[in-house]
């Protein structure tokens, strides 16, 4: 993402788009941050990944939207050994709820300068 | 939403997501909390809104999903006059940078209970 702005600088679309919603329990925030950060570090280097965003509230709930060149892109990183069993971490120990959507992006607007610009 | 979990129970796919980032200046932070919750009372009035879910982190970086049947739905509340003022004073006053995403949800999966289930 744009470290000033926290906003992915996606190509023009269509492009892919993973709604990861979910409400954190209380339990391991440090175990939480560590798996959180090592995951975003190891998707980001699989082929037709895009950009990602994140944001976690005080009241627990948080939205993470990671964007992809395509379905086989998303595929292929949900089946990563590794992230297999931080999924299964997730659902077992750091997550009250969870809601997964997955999005085909039609269009998409706003201020960003780099906007339409894959800005690496 | 969910108030337990703040993830909106959205009846089965396809439907549409709008995504808006957004990154907040230091401004006007009572004016903007005021005008941010009226919208969310206004549009999900509106016909063809299933849901919203929010996250805004300490860094200022947000992120508001709002899920809507289809086109016709996402753009009749863009154009509503009340939200129309508010989308510039957005853009003038309360965001250092924004981004807004319009994607088709294709498939959804998790373990929110109500999952498939359009809870009003």
């Amino acid at each position: 993402m744009n470290p000033a702005t926290g906003i992915a600088p996606t190509p023009e679309p269509p492009y892919y788009a993973v709604i990861f919603t979910s409400k954190r329990n209380s339990s391991d925030d440090h175990g939480y941050g560590v798996i959180a950060q090592r995951m975003v570090d190891l998707g980001s280097r699989y082929a037709g990944f895009l950009g990602i965003e994140s944001a976690r509230g005080p009241d627990g709930v948080g939205i993470t939207v990671s964007y992809w060149r395509d379905e086989a892109a998303i595929l292929a990183w949900k089946r990563d050994p590794e992230h297999e069993k931080a999924q299964l971490a997730g659902q077992h120990n750091w997550y009250a709820d969870y809601h997964v959507r997955v999005a085909k992006v039609e269009r998409a607007y706003g201020s960003l300068r780099t906007a339409g610009k894959h800005v690496t």
